[in-house]
């Protein structure tokens, strides 16, 4: 977890109300375009997609971390350093399978809805926060990795926590056909 | 420029790539919705607009700054505190005109286009980073300045560096009839 040396990592910080403020507006651009919430979580995700796929470079660059050997070093290291350097939090992590392919992130608070106090009712199909998983399944996948992540819980709905859920595919050339 | 006590700076702070690339997302996402370079233009400014208006609170609360008492002060304040906390990066200003109340915010690097090479040919009249004019515009507002704020130059367009004007309008009562 050392970083490359002479990359200041203050250069690299932003505030985090900016950000949230900015993927406000584009969650409310996306309702504002699409009626159906299923049509906006599908877009968040494929959005979050391809900002996993060009994110994972940066990732890896200042990481510096090494190959993971198991799914639970992979879900550890998505927890413990990616949602730490790029949202400042550190989701707990949980296997939820006895085959050991499936996890659950736990946030007991979600950085990206700091100013959303709830979903109004005509959008309570709405994963505001789908881009996330779009972003882990998009950097998953260059590291050939194939993963289906998804909201299990999520406080803006009531839950008691936020809950995203990551189920690795154990076999990535079925998962092609059936894309 | 102290902050409040007890509030620890690094859970505000984010990594600059995630937001880089979702601003990414917003604005590839206005010109699928939009045709016209003008009418994207017009959409980021207010969404920036929306976003200044709720972040002047944060601001206000995290700078601890004291009123400005003049124009000029205040174009130092949003170079060296407000893009600083915000954006990670410090504006050189200038006054750009003998009623002293136009200035220029001159950005030799801008953090938001660290993943745009360059703007398509056929989005040549685009203002990539218009929501930051919209945010400065939303936030004085919020403290009594009507202000037009609008990129003068923009390294993406092929400028030398990227340069925000923001001209203080002197009567804010005629403003209003104007809009």
């Amino acid at each position: 977890m050392s970083r490359p040396p002479g990359r200041k990592q203050e250069n690299n910080k932003i505030s985090r109300e900016l950000f949230v403020l900015t993927y406000g507006a584009l969650v409310a651009q996306l309702c504002k375009d699409y009626e159906k919430d299923e049509d906006v979580n599908t877009c968040l995700e494929r959005m979050g997609y391809g900002i996993g796929v060009r994110l994972i470079d940066d990732f890896l660059a200042r990481s510096a971390v090494k190959k993971c050997h198991s799914y639970s070093q992979t879900a550890d290291m998505i927890a413990q350093v990616a949602f730490k350097m790029y949202l400042g939090v550190t989701p707990s992590v949980s296997c939820s399978s006895a085959a050991g392919n499936e996890f659950s992130l736990i946030l007991d608070k979600n950085p990206l809805v700091d100013f959303v106090e709830e979903l109004p009712a005509e959008r309570a199909s709405l994963c505001y926060c789908n881009l996330l998983c779009g972003v882990i399944r998009g950097a998953l996948e260059m590291v050939h990795l194939a993963a289906e992540v998804t909201f299990l819980q999520d406080r803006l709905k009531g839950d008691a926590v936020t809950e995203i859920g990551i189920t690795f595919l154990r076999k990535p050339e079925e998962r092609k056909h059936k894309r």
